[in-house]
Order: structure tokens, then C-alpha cells, then sequence
């Protein structure tokens, strides 16, 4: 017994000395240990950071290494020892797609012996034999190095050799020439790897971006009227004049007639009556259809690309439910879940059903893989028409690992793709659908309204792992959501509305009749009365009172501040006031500095003292910084930490101002 | 080409349907997902928490598996939803040793089904089809259980076919043994299991001890003779009522001759100078040996086992130098790294270098894996003399893999050993020494010494990843740190270092002279002034101005109250004065709640209002609480929130108070 054992532990001891010496931790960006891929920007350059160490005092050398997804080869990037054996590096993709990358760690032989050797010759130590084994330590790293240095490391010790005394071997072995020489070596003993973390490059399009929402059906400006995608077009010009990137349509596929619901959700239907967008399918066609109301396929064509020739991207709904009607029912039938009297399963809510509209079972043995391949055929067929864009409807009800597929096989061919998630559900799925590859996401925003939610979330939003997995694209409104804040508070709520989404996040979104503050609830309900949902709803964009030129104006600060371009770099600067939402947003280098200050009641002037982060800066409590209103171009210069502040809803609910050092 | 993509997408769908349709995230505890074990104690109840959720409003259920080292079976335990897809459990290890658990998900079809058959029963809906899938599900759940079941499923279809009306059917449905029957069917579709999460489980010395250390050659009471192990086991009644549990020797075996040190750390020793301790190896013997002037191999044991009739453990110095006299260096060169002269590699600090030890080299060719062995051996063997706890030196100058692979084989064997590490470096190695086995570790706590940074440090150590992997020993002293704060401080400085020490932390220790205030330093700096590292030093441990009496009852609270067994469960309190150190230790239950208040401030009076955590206690601002103060046995009764504390250094410098509803 006790031989077997120590036989064991030889082969445990064996086993322990292969395995790493060096401890490679921490590394960031990284989602769980590299399952899912964190995201990143092309052409943004991305720190990537570890913990990297070793026993004892021997030095290390480390690097990253990067590719694209499919290339073979890694290209490799010094990683630079910042102290407290926290190592850094950058990189840079430079398109949209899939990238993965490495970190190598290894004893860097050479830069230990330069430092004792140093330190010892500079200490007036004897170092003979420190010659000796420099010496063997150079001949040592040169018969691993590639052919290519052989030459130089002749040159080199020959150069050693010709040396008439010690200290010119010293000179040679300290030369930074020859730690240069030592580095190329690829000499790299005890080298470990971490596992591979995968990255998803998007465009900036994907962090920074204005979305506007509208149904194609309002846009004839005749309630009598359905609305057409030439309708659409003629509104362009207004939509890119406020300053928006996205413009966003539900649905604009067929609509069923079984169970088409009435105004205001109601069960019946009249003949004229143009049903809910979201019951996809008729006997005109499914998913991959135009609705024969709004025009052909060619004229959705054709808009697609005049919105692109205006510098808008369309972005189209994917809402994956059936109307009764929908073809898929009659030609797939095992796609969707059947009752034993041969009747379909309806999407229910015990004990409420919903009639109009049938889910697919993603999981029925006729719907691996053909269903699935069916959705991606309609997604692709979308993007082949233009849309690069997709606002994901209830992503959280479809499995997981259909999303993650889908994504990746879309993006594969087309990485400039974007995938909004319009998920309301508990958090942790939340934050999944943006590891699954959802660039995007809804969010809780529209449920913030305190000084203190909205600083807690957006503190979240900014802290691991929300920060490497999910982008929030804050909405002040939806077809959906009609917020309970805004019933009552007048213009200058959605003006807090307004400033809070543009400046907390790089992407926000609105929803058409919201710049006209139009609020009208179903009575106690967080829903919009007579909804667009269900009814054409054509309205005057120049009504008065409108907030058109406060919009445009916050989505023009956007553009020029390059520290709004995200929603991170999130900090909160005291403020002696609950009604006062007060933060700032900068670039790393600080070049782009803005301060934010919203007051959260649309009704009272509110008032208090602030301090100005002078420290941000490395100045002292009594510096200066200068200051300019972004809303109205007035500049000046404030003196001391301690500032103070005046708000009047009545006139701007809100001040944005740069700050800068005095020159 | 399109083809070929298509007949790819087909394949990655495919594949991705068979994928987890179920997620399990932010498993605890866990270290590094999995790759190495968190901490736990034996037969006390870990609570091990998952986030899992899945797509939709399908129910899930969940179980923890887990089981010991080397066992084939699990054990498996229900998981419980605690609401926000969080899940919970509890195991409760019987003994030391490694354990390994799982967790493991699927989709709970019956409970979905209870839960709509059930509101739609109530809410009046007709539920015929309901009842007929009810049926089907009986079926195709009985189809796959286990046959030890079979009879109960015949029984309860019988039971089905044999009703008379439709309510009937449904009250058999929706009966709990139903639901109880289906539970243990295990019919677990879309099953998804996640990675190995393997727990370290040590007895509870492991997290709650005291240590007290002494060289064994100062305890003749003679500063003309050396002392012996009989002159230890004569001190062993002190110690015990001392209240401490650990008894740490520094290195026991034979010291080398050549460049011996001498008295405060010169380089010449006298005749009969006995060296530093840590200097081992001789022509008496290595690590396996005894300092014949000790006593003999024999003397140790007995000591060894007089200590643990007075319910003391000992504890060993495990230091892997050798003085250049250790057997060793002859037995096997190849252990050792050698210069191109032929002398041996001295340990360095360039351009020191300390000429009375070597180091091993752990990669040496010779040395893998034959040291590795030797060393396994030098620690079995100590083992197998009764000492359970090693401190080991230095751990963070030695091979990782070294470590790992050492503590698991001793444990294998005997999970009773407990090994601290003493290594004092940068945080991400202090951190995976205790990841790779170190049962307990050395800390920055001897440098901690205002109130932020006190309560910082044990904020920190509180909180992910420190909680689950590192159980910091709060040393008051040590032979190499003599601390500046007591070169000054009086004895009420002491008493404050021994009280944050042992309410701090499960586990504090001692070493020999902290009790009698001894602190006179090498004048500047952090060492102790005629050091027994280098020379004998007999006590009068009587003498006046001792603090045994504080030491002793400070032990003794430790003893009686659960909340000081571990450094979890701390939490500052608000108080009014930045010389105080005032927080909360309490047991998961609140049956145990301490409040601890540390002057800081040795010389003068300190006062302060104070916050009574009445809301730990669910209780209003103005309700009481029962107050004992454990150093005196007073007891009163606290009214309202808002308290007064006055604290006289010169009489004691901390108040330490158990405190209880009123009942």
C-alpha cells in the first residue's frame, strides 16, 4: 500500500511540474472565462488587462495575441508590466466580425541576469562569474532562436569574444541592443496560455446611435388613408433634420385576419379596421412579405435606400409569433404545437389566451433544424433588401441557443448587422441576450425617475459584467410604454426624458409623437390611449409646443462630444439637492469633458449648491475651469470648487456643459 | 458556394439545438469556475447559491449534486427558487477532505402544467383538452421512470380511469401526491448539468484558532542554557490557560555552522552562538532531524503529545532552505544550481547575498521529481509525529504547481492538516496561495492600522474573491516584525492590536513577548532588538505590566460566542469619531451579535456617539436592546439608536458587548 502510493505521488509530482508556473488571472475584457465573446468597437483601440505573476523574484515577459475568427495565424503584441503584476496591452480591430485572442506569459531569463548583472556591477561587486554565466545564458537563448537572428547572434558573441577586458563583456551583456536581440529570441521557458476569449468587433453604430420609431401605416397624413413606404420617404428629410441614425418600423409584414384585434386592443374587429402589426401572416405571405397596404417589396427597396442616401439605416422588427393566417401553419404544420382535438395551441397567459397569435415550438421534431433554418432565411432575406438593423421582439421567450446561432450565422456573412433585444424580463436573462450576441438592449430606464435609481442603474450599467456584455439603448418611450411620469408632467418631462436618455447612453430611441409630448394613457394604464397598435394614427409634426428643436439639439451635442458616445464613463459629482441629477461623462485622455446636471421635477425651479470636479483634472479646490453651455453657446469661467445652480423647467429642464483647464 | 454555406447553417443549427436550453450562472462558491476548490468547514452548512433560468415561462427545478473525493455516486439535493431566477441549497460535509458538486437543471413540464391546469380550473375556463393532456403527460412521465415506481403509476392511471367526472380528473391532476410521484419520475428534459465545482472541507481549526508561537530554546528560564523540548512541555498549563489552541514552533532541526549568524543578524557568530534556526541542515541531520540540544526525536514527540492532552496542536515551521552544512548538498548536487566556478548558488538580493542558506531549484532535471518527494516526505514524516499544522515559509518563493501538488498528497492522507502560508508579497499571490491549498495565510493586518484602513481590509477580505479561498491569521507580532505602532504605544497600544486581532478574525496569533509588552526595537526600523532569531531569550512571563489577564478573557469571548469564529459577518456601524473602530459580528441567525469598539488611539480619551444597529434586528429607532459587556459581565438595557461611548485607553482601550432584544 504505502509503495503504491509513493509511486502515485511520483506521478502526481510529475504531473505538477508540467503543469504552469506562471499564473495568468484577471483578464479583462472577458465574459464568463471566455464562454461568450465581450464586446468591442472597430478601429477603437481596447485595453486588454491581466493579472499575470510567478514565485519568487525570477522576471516574466508576457503577450497578447490576436486574430480573426477563421485566420490561422495570431498576430502578437508586447504586454507591458504596470505594477502590482497587473500587465496591458491594446488592440485594435479594424472591421466589424469575430475576434479571439490569447494571453502568453513566460520566465524572461534574459531580463532577470540584465538586472543582477546590473545591479551587482553598479554596486562594485566582482562579477567574473556573473561574465561567465552571461556568457552561457547568450549561447543558451541562440540555439533556440529562429534562423533569421543567427547571424546577429554571431555577430554578437563575437563582438563578446574580441572584448579585452571585463567591463567591455559588461558594456556588451547591458548593451539594450542585446536585451533587444535576447527579446526577439522567442527563447521562452515555463511559456503558459490562458484559454482563448473570444470578442465580437462591432461598428460604432452599434454603441452610438439615435433611433426613431414609426408605423409606415400613420404616415399619409389622412386618417382616412393607409399610410405607404413613399409616405415614409417624404418624412425623411425631418427624421435626419432631428438628428436620428435608425429609423425603426414594427412590423410591416401581412396581418392576419382570425381573431384581428379592434381599437384599443378590443376583441372585435371591424372591416376597416387594420389589426396589430405583431400578427404576422395572411394569405399574402409570411415573415419574408410586405403587407400589400404599405407597397411592394420594391418600394420598401427603394426606401431603404433613400433613407441610406439621407445617412439613416432602417431597422426592421423581428417578431417571430403567427397569426392564424400565417402560411407557415398550412405548409409546416409540425412547426407549431397542436391540442388533441386537433386544434392549435394559442400563446396564453393563464387563464388569458391569446387568439390572434401562435407560437412555434422551436423544439418539435419537425422544426430541428428547418424551422430555424426558415428564420435565418428571413432574416438574411431582409438584409439582402437593405436592413441592417433588428429590433428583436421578446427575444426571452425564444430559447438561448437558437439567438446565439442565429446571430453568429447572420454575422458570419454580415458582421455589420445589429441586433436590439427588446427583452423586459429579470436581469440575468437580460444580460444573457447580450452575451448570446445581441449588440443592444432595452432596459429598465424608462422605470427609472429618482435621483437615485437612475444613478444607481446607470452606475450598474458601467460595472462588470453589464459592462463587457451589454449595451443599453435607452428608449423614452414605446408603441408599449407609455410611462406613467410623463402623463402628467408636461413638456418639461419629456424634456427630462429627453436630456436623461440622450446624455446617460450612446444609444437611445424614441418612439414618433413623442417630440409632440403626446402622453393620453388608457386611464390608469401605462398605455397609450387609441394605440397606434391597432389603429392608423396620422399626426401634425409641427403642432405647437412640440420639442423638435430641443431633440435635434441634444443629438447635435451627441455628435460633437466624442466622452456621449457611450454609456460608460458614468460618474455622479455631488449636488446638494434629491431633485437634481448631476454627473459627468469624459473621454479617457480627458480631452472631451462634459458636465450634466437634469432636474427631475418638471414643475418647480430647483436649486443648489455642486461642486465642479476640479480634481478630475489634478487641479486644486481653487483652480478654475472654463465652462460652455452646449444648449445655447455661452461661455465663461468658473472659479473654486463650489458652485451653484439654478434650474427652471418652464425654460430648459436641464444645462449640458463642456468644461475645460484654463489655457 | 451558397450551398455550401447552407448545408454549413444546417449543421450549426443542429448542434446548437442540442446546446444548453437552460442557463446556470454565478454559481457560489466557486474559485476561478472550478478550477480551484473554495473553502468550507466540516459539519457546518454551506449554502451554495445559483442564478438558472431558461427561455419563456416553461418551469424549471434544479438539484444539487455533490459528493466526496473518489466516491462514484452523488448525493442529491433539492434546489429551492428564492425568486429573481436566484436558487439556493445546503450541504453540510461530515468530515475533512475534498468534495466535488454539481448543478444540474431541466424543464419541470408537470409544475408548468399544475400551474395552468390550476388557474384555469379557477378562473372557470373549460379544461377538457387540459384534462386530456393532463392524461398524456401521466403517461409519457411513467413511460421513463424508474421500475421501482411502476406500481404507483399503475395505481394512479387506475385511479384516473376510474373517475366519474371531469372535477374529478382534475382533482387527481392537481393532487400533491401527483405532483410528488412526477417530482421523482426523474423525467428531466433539455437536462443540462454545469462544470465541477470542487469545495476544500476543513475542520474548524482551519478557521477559528489561536495561535502561539515561542522558540523552544529560550524556554530554559536560563540565558546560560538552551533550552529543551521538557522545558516546553513545562509552559504548556500557561499557554493553555492563555485560552490559545496552536502551538508554533520555528524551525527544530540542526543549524549549519558555515557563515552561522550572529547576535542581531551579524555576520560573525561567537563559539557559542546557536544561529539562526531557519539556517537548516547539518552534519546532525535536515528537515527530518532534530537540533540535538532540543532533545532528541523522541523528547518531540512527547512533548507533541503532552500538548494535546492539554487540548493544544502543534505546529511546525515548514522552511524549504538549507545552510550550506544540510546532508542534502552532498546527497544530491543535482537539487541545487551550481556556478561555473563549481561553488554553490547562495540565495541573493542583489547585490546582496545571504551566504548562511541555499535554495533548492524545484526544475532542476535532478530535482523533478525526486525534491519534490523529499520534501512530501520531510512533511509526512513530521505528520506522522502528531504535528497537524504547518507554517510554511516563504510559500510565494516557491513553485505554485509545487504547492498545490504537496498539500493535496499530504490531505489525501490526512485531511487534518492545516498549512498556513507565510507569505507577505502582492495581493494576486497572497490570494492563489490560498486558491492552491494554504488553509490559512498570513495578511497585511500588522500594517493596518487606522480606522479606514482596518475597515477597508476587512471589507475586503469579506467580499469575493478573498471570502471564498483566503482565511486570514491576524499575527499581533512576529519574530520579524516588530510593529512601529508598539515602539511607542505603552501597553494599552498592546491590548489594542490583541483586541482588533481577535475580534478581527477567527484566527489571530501571538508570538512569545507580545504579552509582556517587549517592543523595544533596531533602532528605525521594524525588528526586534537582540532578536531570538539569533540568539536565546529566557522571560520572566510574570513580570508586571503583563497583559495575560486581557489575552486570557479576549480568548475566552472568542470561545463563547459563534459570531468571532470566523473574519466573515463583519460590518461597521456609524460612529462619530475617526479614533474608533466600532463594528458588528453576528451568526446567520442572530441568535450570536456582537458589537466590538476599538480606540485607536493608545494615549488619550476618546468619545463618540454611536449608532445601535436596532435594524439589524428588524426593530424601530426608539426600541431597546439588552447589552453585556463581555470583558466585565455588566449588563443594561439600550434605549433608542442614538448612543454614547467614552473610552479610556489607560483602563481598557475597547469595549466589547453582546447584544439581544429585549425579551
Amino acid at each position: 500500500m504505502h509503495s503504491i502510493r509513493q509511486a502515485e505521488a511520483r506521478n502526481t509530482a510529475l504531473h505538477a511540474a508540467k503543469t504552469a508556473r506562471i499564473a495568468i488571472e484577471s483578464v479583462t475584457p472577458q465574459v464568463e472565462a471566455g464562454r461568450f465573446a465581450a464586446k468591442c468597437l472597430a478601429n477603437e483601440a481596447l485595453e486588454v488587462r491581466a493579472v499575470i505573476f510567478t514565485d519568487g523574484h525570477d522576471q516574466i515577459a508576457a503577450s497578447l495575441l490576436w486574430r480573426r475568427d477563421g485566420e490561422s495565424s495570431w498576430c502578437r503584441v508586447p504586454m507591458r508590466a504596470q505594477g502590482n503584476d497587473h500587465w496591458q496591452a491594446w488592440l485594435a480591430p479594424d472591421a466589424p466580425g469575430r475576434v479571439e485572442f490569447v494571453i502568453e506569459a513566460w520566465q524572461d531569463l534574459y531580463a532577470s541576469y540584465h538586472y543582477e548583472l546590473k545591479k551587482k556591477y553598479a554596486a562594485g561587486v566582482p562579477v567574473h562569474l556573473e561574465v561567465q554565466e552571461g556568457e552561457q545564458l547568450l549561447r543558451e537563448i541562440g540555439s533556440g532562436a529562429p534562423a533569421s537572428l543567427a547571424e546577429r547572434f554571431v555577430e554578437l558573441l563575437t563582438r563578446f569574444a574580441d572584448c579585452q577586458s571585463l567591463d567591455q563583456r559588461v558594456a556588451v551583456l547591458l548593451d539594450p541592443l542585446t536585451s533587444e536581440l535576447m527579446g526577439r529570441a522567442e527563447h521562452r521557458p515555463h511559456l503558459v496560455r490562458s484559454v482563448v476569449f473570444p470578442l465580437d468587433v462591432d461598428r460604432q453604430l452599434a454603441q452610438f446611435a439615435s433611433w426613431y420609431e414609426l408605423f409606415p401605416r400613420s404616415e399619409s397624413g389622412d386618417p382616412q388613408r393607409h399610410g405607404t413606404f413613399s409616405d415614409v420617404q417624404r418624412r425623411l428629410p425631418d427624421i435626419v433634420a432631428m438628428g436620428f441614425d435608425v429609423l425603426y418600423f414594427p412590423p410591416i409584414h401581412p396581418i392576419g385576419r382570425t381573431h384581428r384585434k379592434g381599437p384599443n386592443n378590443s376583441l372585435k374587429a371591424g372591416p376597416d379596421d387594420p389589426g396589430s402589426p405583431y400578427a404576422i401572416g395572411s394569405a399574402e405571405g409570411g415573415h419574408e412579405a410586405v403587407h400589400p397596404e404599405l407597397g411592394s417589396l420594391e418600394g420598401f427597396r427603394e426606401l431603404v435606400d433613400a433613407a441610406r442616401n439621407h445617412g439613416l439605416e432602417v431597422a426592421l422588427d423581428f417578431a417571430i409569433q403567427c397569426s392564424p393566417d400565417h402560411p407557415w401553419l398550412q405548409q409546416h404544420p409540425g412547426w407549431f404545437s397542436w391540442r388533441p382535438d386537433g386544434t392549435i395551441r394559442h400563446a396564453e397567459n393563464p387563464p388569458k389566451k391569446y387568439e390572434d397569435i401562435v407560437n412555434v415550438d422551436f423544439y418539435a421534431e419537425a422544426a430541428v433544424p428547418e424551422l430555424w433554418l426558415a428564420l435565418l432565411e428571413v432574416v438574411q432575406g431582409w438584409v439582402e433588401q437593405g436592413v441592417t438593423l433588428f429590433r428583436v421582439d421578446n427575444p426571452h421567450t425564444k430559447p438561448m441557443p437558437f439567438w446565439e446561432w442565429l446571430i453568429a450565422e447572420v454575422r458570419r456573412s454580415n458582421p455589420e448587422v445589429i441586433f436590439l433585444a427588446e427583452a423586459f424580463t429579470r436581469p440575468a436573462m437580460m444580460a444573457r441576450l447580450g452575451k448570446l450576441g445581441f449588440a443592444q438592449s432595452y432596459t429598465y430606464f424608462t422605470w427609472r425617475n429618482t435621483k437615485q435609481e437612475l444613478a444607481e442603474y446607470l452606475s450598474e450599467l458601467n460595472q462588470s459584467p453589464w459592462r463587457e456584455c451589454y449595451r443599453p439603448n435607452f428608449f423614452v418611450n414605446t408603441p408599449d410604454i407609455n410611462p406613467y411620469f410623463l402623463h402628467h408632467s408636461g413638456r418639461a418631462g419629456f424634456l427630462i426624458r429627453a436630456a436623461l436618455a440622450t446624455m446617460g447612453s450612446g444609444l437611445w430611441g424614441m418612439y414618433s409623437g413623442f417630440e409632440l409630448c403626446e402622453s393620453a394613457p388608457v386611464p390608469g394604464k401605462e398605455e397609450y390611449l387609441d394605440s397606434e397598435k391597432y389603429q392608423l394614427r396620422p399626426r401634425d409634426y409641427h403642432a405647437p409646443g412640440n420639442i423638435i428643436g430641443e431633440i435635434t439639439r441634444l443629438n447635435q451635442i451627441r455628435r460633437d462630444n466624442r466622452a456621449l458616445h457611450s454609456h460608460l464613463g458614468f460618474h455622479t459629482y455631488p449636488v446638494w439637492n434629491d431633485n437634481i441629477l448631476y454627473f459627468g461623462k469624459h473621454t479617457a485622455e480627458r480631452d472631451n469633458f462634459i458636465l450634466v446636471a437634469i432636474s427631475l421635477d418638471p414643475h418647480q425651479a430647483q436649486e443648489a449648491h455642486f461642486e465642479l470636479p476640479l480634481w478630475e483634472f489634478g487641479l486644486a479646490d481653487d483652480a478654475a475651469l472654463e465652462g460652455e453651455d452646449l444648449m445655447n453657446g455661452h461661455r465663461w469661467t468658473w472659479h473654486g470648487k463650489t458652485q451653484w445652480m439654478r434650474i427652471e423647467p418652464w425654460h430648459l429642464p436641464f444645462g449640458i456643459w463642456r468644461v475645460r483647464p484654463v489655457r
